[in-house]
């Protein structure tokens, strides 16, 4: 399959490659026009940031965006999602960016010809949200290797946390969970709170999605940023050049102070700014053939 | 009315020059770019193939498109089609694609003065779908004279059956009905399935909406896949340059049997291709007084 | 802020800048080019007219439009409206064009650094909406001095009633309030609508809302129609060159007869047409920092 669905059979200098030419993007000393390509984006749930940081990528890059809408389309009727996919390919365009809520959805797409740019599947791969996140880590400290990153919130939901752990961890990161424990899974070892601010390079947020955990998670959205939520005492406490990332949307006032979301320790909108550049990198590669 | 929102009143001369044009830009010797103009697409009914397909058209031809979300707009505070299409006449916009539930909406749009591209009319016209079938058809046999085509499915709704055997008769095409007799109308003769399968050039299969049918038809899915399904073994007692087209999304393991949907005799993946062709053919003829 | 969110702080000067430079685009004799450059779309009530007519704007501008789609984004998962428009910043495009049901929305954006352009808010502003009502009127009577205008409707709610009388009267404008007494509130002195009729120069028509108003509006839109409704009648008691607004969408056959929406004193599809230039002159006065 062409494109990029997942990073877990990319070797490392490709992540490296990616990552360095998505800061060639942002520095201005890349540039490329792909004028009169056309791309679709399939987004089966929802997503603000992840769809419209693809849809300016593209227009960065001279692509045409087709905005498919699925509420109005033939999926209605009940088309499979490899059907609805063959009618762009067959439509003769270059690319299609899908968000879908099925784990690794792009198995049945094994026939697909054009390449598949995967912007999340279930509970599973969001490349291009972990890419972005190595980007603005990498960014920082200049290097991987030694760098120490927990994960705070909803580990076993969260694709963000399996695929960013896996990819660290080949990268020479040690990666920690934290947070409550009843979220905690095999994925790292557990730490406290405590010890996450203190021994923590990055502390990797994640968004808590308290509608989806009654009953489970004991404890009110209060009580949660009370113990769990990054505040400015516990900034204090971090590492000097440590610094706070997180996927968003973040819910303010629960996994961090309303005030420190554009606070000194935060990445999250160079995130989102770095995400532009990621996609712009990871199209132009697979267009080039080098993904 | 400029534009095109029916075939009935264009002569056969002009069915073949669309094709022919089609077919030039299909093989890359005709280029045309309309940059710097824009056209809305006006949905107010589910479509995948059809809007998109007029989308990617206009991207092909330099052509801006306007998505047009009816959900979110003044139809809901109840503007009538004329007042909307009349606002965007007000932009100073080239033209519009307009899928509508009413059967010939366009009766109301004669004072419309832009370019108007029917998507679908209730169970009336569907005419650039038509137009696609026949470039499939011709591009296989050369010609339409003498071809016997037959429809197999809920032609009562269907205005891809009603369109396609209008025009297909005035091309010396011989056209039938066949499945299931409740189906059948005055449209064409009907013949027996087996007798469909052994004449037949082109098996022009159309979609069974079950939702709508039930009590009408007297059938499970399973029980419409026996008697009237495209399977391997029917396939075999066809002629041998005999085709099979859809107009699509496929109810797969109704009407066709899964495998063959990309199978040998299927063409409805050629359709779709097609369809971006006729579509840049038909807009490129409005907008240069030939149509 | 960048962009423009109210005229409430705009000299004068600076509004008749906006409409000569928004007459020069009509007329063709101001051309602008800023290709590569993108915008936002973020309409999160419904709208036709203002959400086209930007795009439009931008289209002719060369200006990428981006469309968001609220209902599928993660609005939806509660992310405020702040959080939703940094993001898009932080993507690095040219600016946002917001409709938003709270009044003054905007004062939550004030960290925002990339330029606002208001498509309404609540009740109480719509800037192109107002400038090109005033460019319609300094097209017709070349001054603003001293004409009289009347609006007839619904003013309580109406963010162009508001909105139109500040800037009017701040232009050497008469404004007048006609229609249902229950309707009046202090912006304007109230009249009679025989008097309005007598000697109006522009009769501002605002939409009546009967959904909104069951119990409050003691009349049926039969009675609306006969009492307050533009007829043939009405308007051959008009003064020769006086001329008929509207908003939109019209409700035809309430406030005024559907044969006049296109007549002679009619105005209505020249607002929409002049909305687009005022776009594009207010877009390209921002990007020029003259606005």
């Amino acid at each position: 399959m062409k494109g990029l669905t997942t990073l877990k059979d990319l070797p490392v200098s490709k992540i490296q490659e990616i990552i360095d030419t998505a800061l060639l993007f942002k520095k201005g000393e890349l540039k490329a026009d792909y004028s009169g390509k056309k791309m679709a984006l399939l987004f089966f749930e929802n997503s603000t940031r992840t769809e419209y940081s693809f849809c300016t990528a593209m227009l960065n890059l001279g692509i045409s965006p087709i905005y498919f809408n699925d509420r109005g389309s033939s999926i209605a009727k009940g088309e499979t999602l490899y059907d609805t996919v063959k009618t762009f390919e067959s439509f003769g365009i270059d690319g299609v960016v899908i968000r879908h809520s099925k784990d690794e959805y792009f198995r049945d797409l094994e026939n697909i010809q054009i390449p598949i740019f995967n912007g999340g599947d279930g509970c599973s791969n969001h490349p291009t949200q972990t890419l972005l996140d190595l980007m603005t880590i990498y960014e920082e400290f200049g290097r991987f290797e030694g760098l120490k990153v927990t994960f705070i919130g909803d580990i076993a939901h969260s694709r963000v946390a399996h695929g960013n752990n896996e990819i660290m961890r080949r990268l020479g990161m040690e990666t920690y969970i934290s947070g409550p424990e009843q979220f905690a899974d095999v994925t790292a070892p557990y730490i406290s709170f405590e010890k996450a601010i203190e021994i923590s390079d990055v502390i990797n947020l994640l968004r808590i999605q308290f509608e989806r955990h009654t009953g489970k998670l004991d404890m009110t959205k209060e009580e949660y940023f009370e113990r769990f939520g990054m505040t400015k005492k516990r900034e204090a406490q971090m590492k000097d050049n440590a610094i706070i990332i997180h996927p968003a949307p973040v819910n303010r006032g629960i996994e961090i102070a309303d005030d420190m979301v554009e606070g000194k320790k935060s990445r999250i909108l160079k995130q989102i700014n770095n995400g532009v550049y990621i996609r712009m990198a990871v199209i132009s590669m697979v267009l080039e053939g080098k993904l």
